[in-house]
């Protein structure tokens, strides 16, 4: 089931209402942790359950995923044309949960801009499972009781002085077959420019570094290294750009702890990225250059389809919904037999960078 | 490294040029069927190996997919401006073999045709074998000798209603730990139309249907229900297209039956697509009908990149060709969330029969 809200505001039912409609609650009980006024749609999961089990992580994460959302969606509709506003499609999944997929197309700023939120559980396939953990810690059983609640983004701009940013952050229960129940986090954000500003992307990293900071010192160096090894192109032995920050199975400290330095990292996206989108979002730009962004965004779609364990994990679920998967797709991309930057072009220093990730900060 | 040959005839050096250079033999005792005046470049196995081992299948299966080869890219050179040629690389692969890739890009009737000989050997994980493996017959050892020739070719053509074509044929040959040595032969060709028209449909399977019917009555059924089930993009529950034959791990009978009725497969590309090129390509068409062959050809890239066995064999191979692996891609692909063709439309006929697969003859 499709509800489709568009435009800022958007019909969006708040929970007050909702819950009201339910009648378990109303607004003058919510609590405010449990405002959600501002999103862009109602959450996934029932008022009454939210606000039963509000220091439940699952409930935690939900909240704060969908503010995320919210906020993002906000700012990057503040770079755009005021007649563009996000679509909202509020989906349900039969076999449990649902999500919130906010979508821009062919907008002035944004060519195509996806923020997704879901909400799932229910019995995953071992394989779906794996495709999230990066380690080689193993499930015991086959099908497995899960939740999963995360939300993911790819922001491919009209423009191609202003970098395609993506950044996803996601909190996972899975019970394995002795009973053993286990929680990890994951996400990052991380930058794929087509023209090299380094004073942009020193920007970006400084801003995910601040973050990472705020919890660990050894977190940023860490996981920086860990996003230029995870966003590669294997087989073109280059990196899908100029990194940020990637973890996975994290876990580390109390489940709170985790959380609040999973907050501080999705709190970082704007700040990291919506500047840059001001600074070049009006800059003039060529057919050559455009054409140069639309092979980039090939070598974008190979890493997509290819490696990232995230649409992977997507393609193995039962009843996931393909289009908000694959909205992180662009709207157009190219292949051309052999193309290869001349020598002492932008386009070459990108490349060069693309094969030889180096330290920002 | 890699020869470049531009234009007709190429000036690939004809293997009497090459093997009286290497001194072991001259043009007057070159056995008919090691005539190579007409291929598209050189062969990649060594004249001196080609004219001692002319019995091994191995030979006489590079000596077919260079002919094949050189036979379609004239037949489609006919259907394009006459200006525009295709380019040939023949390239060496480091780690043993090499092959002949030939792309036409950006023609007035191609708006990319690739067409790939590769004669590969070496040492190959067994993950890279396992993904020519359709069966479970399982491959003792972890890193095999082995030896593989094949043609793999795909056609984008520039106007919406000629149809995309797929074909590849191959040979394998593995020797196991064990010392046990097999073989087998894969392929099959497919057809992808963005408006589809029964009568080219009916045109392509009966064509392909009679290169089967030579040797066995069953084997059109059978390879035509193979190709539905293969060419499906599982994540959207739609062919890629209106199928066409495909089998893999052929082995059945003699060597040299399985090979003659390879050759019958790989002789039908010709006479089963080039008619339906004569007939379109020069049909009218609008925007929205090239949007819509975009949109298709995203379809084409997803199927590639998360399905294809013989890409992902190509990505898994040590030192593999990407350029050659991935001229599959068409120049332009196109995502648009959530696009679905209006009821009654052209668009919404195809999309109808992708999602049901029917018998055409």
């Amino acid at each position: 089931m499709i509800v489709r809200f568009a435009g800022l505001g958007l019909g969006a039912a708040t929970l007050t209402t909702v819950a009201a409609a339910s009648g378990n609650t109303n607004a003058d009980v919510l609590p405010p942790s449990l405002d959600v006024s501002s999103f862009m749609a109602e959450p996934v999961t029932p008022p009454s359950t939210l606000i039963k089990d509000k220091d439940d992580m699952k409930v935690k994460m939900e909240m704060l995923i969908m503010k995320i959302q919210a906020d993002f969606c906000r700012a990057l509709e503040n770079e755009e044309d005021p007649s563009k506003k996000f679509i909202v499609d509020r989906w349900t999944r039969a076999e449990g949960g649902g999500g919130v997929t906010c979508v821009i197309q062919n907008g002035k700023t944004f060519e195509k801009a996806g923020v997704n939120v879901s909400v799932v559980h229910g019995i995953l396939p071992v394989d779906a499972v794996r495709q999230m953990k990066a380690r080689g810690k193993e499930l015991i059983g086959k099908e497995l009781p899960f939740f999963a609640a995360g939300i993911s983004s790819v922001i491919h701009p009209s423009n191609p002085h202003v970098p395609t940013v993506h950044f996803n952050y996601r909190y996972f229960e899975v019970t394995q077959e002795n009973g053993e129940k286990m929680w990890w986090f994951g996400g990052g954000t991380d930058l794929t420019p087509y023209y090299l500003v380094e004073e942009d992307v020193r920007h970006f990293h400084s801003t995910l570094k601040k973050a990472c900071d705020l919890h660990d010192a050894g977190y940023y160096p860490k996981f920086k290294k860990w996003c230029d090894e995870y966003f590669l192109v294997s087989h073109r032995n280059e990196s899908r750009g100029v990194g940020g920050i990637f973890f996975d199975d994290f876990e580390m400290h109390s489940q709170e702890d985790s959380f609040k330095f999973v907050k501080s990292c999705a709190e970082s996206v704007i700040p990291s990225y919506v500047p840059l989108v001001k600074q070049h979002r009006n800059d003039p730009f060529t057919s050559a250059e455009r054409d140069w962004q639309l092979l980039r965004r090939g070598r974008y779609v190979e890493f997509n389809l290819v490696y990232d364990r995230g649409t992977k994990f997507g393609l193995y679920t039962p009843g996931a919904r393909i289009e908000s998967i694959l909205m992180s797709l662009p709207v157009y991309a190219k292949w051309e037999y052999m193309h290869s930057p001349s020598d002492g072009t932008p386009e070459a220093k990108l490349t060069e960078i693309l094969r030889n990730p180096k330290e920002w900060i």
